[in-house]
């Protein structure tokens, strides 16, 4: 995903940071992530026992999908040809001029060899229905300017744009030099 | 803050709303706010014990304020002459490229007859501190672009701009409809 963005030179996760900081609270309560498994075959019953499954769907493709890096992306659901395609990264979100919090989106991602087939709009109809069944008002998220193909997407969905908005963010020294001035 | 954003008209909150969602978790956990007050007195010392008190800062004045609206804009701490200037809310954020979660920044504001005193800067510094006093790695909000005055302050602290991106919201009735679609 941060090769996806050029952003790989500002990209500083680990495993440790992540299941640090991830996992922490009941789903949607903090930072939350949901991961889309897909698999050839029905999935095994235990799964939905093990794991913490929010829909299960079926879909027929005309063609099969190769995946290049199957080995790699094993679900950690330890049954066959059961792989990660995807996933996305919300936690609550708030804005003090609406009555109901939100969620926000901070990454939605589709592994390449799975474009095309909806997966993309599975994932964001997933955040959708939690965001809605449970209270709230909103699901936020930023869109890179020259990501065409995902503001298509979006603006099918309904989504507003608020393009007068820029995202800042203070870090590094810069935010310890802040956090040290006085008064 | 709606007014001076011009989107009173999107404005849909209420004090039971701002009730049901704030101060439900311990500060900085989850939605907080953070409330300026000043005094031209010395605070007594009881306050700090009955609120959450981060900072407390004495300033010199030239000439004294006048707040046309301070019988309105009285301390819920129940005492003479202590005021509300203004205020900043906050929640955790989270970026999946870095290593730490943030502070998100979703309104600061200070009333109109307390501002060029440098209590915009306060409260920036209050929430700066206390995400690098929590193992935060950044803070993070949005600039509208029409707010050359707020830019110029952002840019002197060191903020970073991603003018590239830009805020997407569903909500309302498209939130609904996507959530309901299936797959």
């Amino acid at each position: 995903m941060a090769n996806y963005h050029n952003l790989s030179n500002v990209f500083t996760t680990t495993e440790t940071s992540l299941s640090n900081t991830l996992f922490k609270s009941p789903p949607f309560h903090s930072f939350t992530a949901l991961i889309l498994e897909i698999s050839p075959n029905p999935f095994p019953n235990t799964m939905a026992q093990e794991l913490n499954v929010i829909k299960n769907n079926t879909i027929n493709l005309e063609t099969p999908i190769f995946d290049p890096e199957f080995e790699t992306f094993r679900s950690r659901f330890n049954s066959d040809h059961i792989y990660v395609a995807g996933h996305v990264l919300v936690y609550p979100s708030y804005n003090g001029f609406f009555e109901k919090p939100g969620l926000y989106l901070d990454q939605l991602f589709v592994r390449t060899c799975y474009r095309g087939l909806g997966f993309g709009k599975m994932l964001f109809s997933a955040v959708a229905s939690q965001a809605a069944n449970n209270g709230m008002g909103m699901v936020d998220w930023l869109v890179a300017d020259w990501n065409e193909k995902s503001m298509k997407f979006y603006d099918k969905m309904g989504a507003h744009y608020i393009p007068q908005y820029k995202l800042c963010k203070l870090y590094g020294e810069k935010l310890q030099q802040y956090a040290n001035i006085s008064p």
